[in-house]
């Protein structure tokens, strides 16, 4: 029997690529799409590509009910909108996974300083798990409630996460310039994401103070095993999907290159998403949009003592809605790439 | 057992997609990928997008060789090297797909009027099938070869077939205005096809001389039974995937939109791949990227008399590689659909 | 003495298009800008561009104190807003130019049915002048009031004037095929100027019912000699600026590219601003982006009988605020081409 | 009298951009353009732009006549191939300005280190200027020879300037992380230039290698008044022009943003192509693509004790052809905004 899935907030960009994905998900079936905007309407009159693959209409937010046709409920909105879901699946007894902010930052205090609400089910936060598979698949195996990762701090942690095992590297001295396409912004109207404002044109925003900042702190701490303070800076690029991060960190020792490869490689060994490329590659978002991979390369610069560090996801993929189906895969110990296991478009 | 597949010219874009597709059919497998330009390389460090998909490197083109290992070769490249690859596929009783120019026009003299060289197997022209499943699928399913349409004849063609098969339009007013993505130029290098050239640039090239006329004039004709001249214009817009063309044809009579929609619906009634967009809606290439679907509306504007039917493709998917998969699928009595039916990639 | 000049509706793109070249023109001082959005903000923090050029913040619309300060009022306004400024204009005896469609046709009853509003000051239509200066120079140079013309009928009846002039094409066999960047639609927010849906996708919108219809068949027929009713298809391209029209007519009489460029040349000899490319070049946006030209190049397919001309300028500057300004200089008898005798930006 | 100038390598996208400067610039004279690859052509032909602003065909080099024939040359050629150009100048007692690296690094082993071939003309590098008129104003005005900085030393240099020249920061902590349009890899074909790769995809390049590292350590250094080594990473974003720099460096103590532009405000209170934009501003490339400014803002991150310096700037302009033209009005004592004093082009 199939797994029967609601999505709260289908009409985003992350939404409807989960629906994209789903429909094509050879366990699911798709019980309900919610949105605020287009209820009523087919969906496939928001989004004609899935014309002929949707057959749905958009409903609106029935919160009981929705929850309780449904086995697993994604929730797609912005921060602040999933507590309510996340407590009412809980007390149905239904999975459940956020792929907003609410459910990411264990520690209430931390959520509440950086997002300026407060946290309104703060003891829902010790049952949630950090939904990124390849650092937490065990506990993401057994969750009832998944905290689905950001897309900069799925392409900045993965990153660095091996350097951050071992040790490898200077916790104080870590930079991640970090750069996405626009679809991370969402389909939400604003002069920010207007055609004629971002095409041509490459700009820095929040420096200093985005959001997933702690999100990436507080994981890249739990890898050290230390409290960690970075320097994340996010830019907009003239393109749909895609970030590409380029991670600064002192070496606490000289290492070369191939030293450092040979840690990625052990580490990331067995993952099917983290393609860490052969020498002479280097990531670029181009060969992992429409997949959810994650490539990675580590190169050390000898002359700094420095490794940087390039990694590549498709944001909406890797970055949200694939990663939200690979957690979802694991809660129902299916094969972890079910529905996800296919090459990217190029060109 | 599986299909054994071989690809001529696999490193093009064209190459590279077949590639793609069928690395997830699940009745392909793929024996030999050859090239000129990057011989004894792994194909994934040309394509980094199928890193772990493919592990095969590039070969040379030993013909005999590719042939013999091979139940079924797609070629991929220029017009007029397809030719001796159809005569030793024959020749080895293998079925044989060109998805370049040498196998689409019936008449020897009009190949080469417009491709200015001579054809060299012109006998062969009698049992090559134009690969256009919509319109010749029974002759497909029994021949051994097929001249894979061209990107622009696919999207005027599926867009005028109902209106010239029903004689509803006067033939010497057609007019086919067609704006294309700039990889339907291919990977090779040209200042036509430099970044900074085609980026925020809009142009027609070719006007009334390019070569995919004499293919859309032969199909036209044979639907509307009267040989047909048109006006064919292609444009290269600053975008990498898709064909949009707007097509325009004095009626014969009046009708309305609904009537001429009718006319469409019944025609592509049973039609996976051909989306008759429900009315309100308009043909975008961002609805098909990434999928082999053409959608399709015709439009009447009672003020001139005129059809205008809009249809969009891919021009990699439906209008090359994503057809000849469509057309393997039908020479193989498989579902026409495998390896096919997935939905595009958007935003 | 400087000439006053007031914009309203300075921070839409035409407006700032208009203020940027307005700076750097000599016989210029603006002396107001005013807007709806962004009343009390410096210009500069809405067009940053402009940091160091403009000192002047955006004021509210107090029309009879703007107009009394300005000696020339420009309005970049949607239809309907530019009918009250025109009537202060008048009354305090100042020169006035609508880069908006109020006073582009003459015919009241054409406005309305295809404007769906009332036209509130008819009486104004009479003295109103289109503002197309190679078409009607002399009548600018005299005029108080001046509709600007539209960028999509700027390149088509610039493209076709010598033909229809001439009398050597058949007037009902017209297909104005039109292809704009996305800065046509302005910087009002919709979801289809949003960046993601726009970029990596080509489409046509308003077929058979755009607005700039009428303006174009009115002067095309004023041409003619002749009422003439042509199609006319508008499609947005994936880039900020420029506009490319594609035209399609039967010529009346056989005749060679030649003979037709030749009397392309003729008819604009002594234009600065249209240029007719030498054999072997077609017009693209990107050799007028940034300029005040139109390129233009006929090319006649002896196949069908047609003449395709090909046109392409920039839509902000000669389909709008370089026109409007084109506009002004002749009214004040200055150069033509004061303030807009610079080359285009490539690329 | 106007000053003769020869632009040696003139249908590059640098040259091109010289002779569009030039064009326009009121104290010049271009006699003559040399190519080598389109000799004999009509400028106009190579770049459809010009066409009506330069009448003049590509000339091949013949460096005596050339030189003897121009007040100062322009040359923007691949690295060596200026020296044998200065040469000439020198030995006829002409100006000279290098737009590429060949004058740029005053220690001759450095630049043999990085650029892998010997420098042949060693005993001019005392000679030459650095030519970044922020910083060597006055000796750039007495110079004969001057060597225009790349495009990445010129945003990461003015973005730096004034923290280093007060001994603000730590100067082993210097992370500069750039990201510019594709122009600047020049007109010359190449698959990381080819449309269909750029176009969508974002990446890192030549990580820890790039030829402009030495370049921006030398002139930091000498601002710091010590030796420097820093890590700066280029990357390709899919757009035509601009670069925007994000440089990261701990502060020796403790400082607020305000506080740190208050000491760029000083520093850069008379340039007039440098913009410190007011607080609530933030550089971005299309603010400046098509002008001669640099745009710079600092901001202080108080949790890392990092300041952030974001710049941006015109890579053809500022970055290339306008920082040259800037350079021949300092060594003329003409005006040094004289046919640079417009603003860009937005959108």
């Amino acid at each position: 029997m199939k797994i029967k899935v609601g999505i709260i907030g289908a009409t985003g960009y992350a939404g409807a690529e989960l629906v994209r994905i789903l429909v094509s998900h050879p366990q699911v079936q798709l019980v309900a799409l919610t949105t605020q905007s287009y209820e009523g309407k087919l969906f496939y009159d928001v989004y004609p590509h899935l014309y002929k693959y949707v057959k749905q209409e958009c409903r609106e937010l029935d919160l009981p009910a929705i929850v309780s046709e449904s086995d697993i409920i994604f929730v797609a909105l912005p921060h602040g909108h999933a507590i309510p879901v996340a407590q009412e699946a809980l007390r149905q007894g239904k999975k459940f996974i956020d792929l907003g902010a609410d459910f990411r930052i264990n520690r209430r205090e931390v959520y509440e300083q950086w997002y300026k609400v407060e946290h309104t089910a703060p003891e829902l936060l010790e049952q949630a798990v950090y939904g990124l598979p390849e650092i937490h698949r065990n506990k993401i195996r057994s969750a009832s409630l998944v905290g689905n990762p950001g897309c900069y701090p799925t392409s900045v942690i993965l990153g660095l996460a091996p350097l951050l095992a071992y040790g490898l590297v200077d916790t104080d001295t870590v930079v991640a310039d970090c750069k996405s396409g626009v679809s991370g912004a969402g389909r939400g109207l604003s002069l920010g994401a207007h055609f004629a404002e971002v095409n041509e044109n490459f700009r820095a925003y929040n420096v200093g103070m985005h959001r997933h900042t702690p999100e990436i702190e507080q994981e890249l701490g739990n890898l050290a095993g230390e409290s960690m303070v970075i320097s994340f800076t996010p830019h907009l690029t003239p393109m749909n999907r895609g970030i590409l991060s380029t991670v600064y960190a002192k070496l606490n020792q000289e290492m070369t290159s191939e030293q450092v490869r040979s840690i990625y490689e052990e580490y990331y060994h067995s993952e099917y998403f983290v393609r860490l490329l052969p020498p002479g590659m280097l990531p670029q978002t181009k060969a992992v949009a429409g997949s959810n991979h994650c490539d990675v390369v580590p190169v050390v610069d000898p002359r700094t003592g420095r490794v940087i560090v390039i990694s590549a996801i498709d944001n909406l993929i890797k970055g949200a809605a694939g990663q939200a189906v690979q957690n979802m895969n694991l809660m129902y110990d299916l094969p972890e790439t079910m529905g996800l296991d296919r090459p990217g478009l190029y060109p």
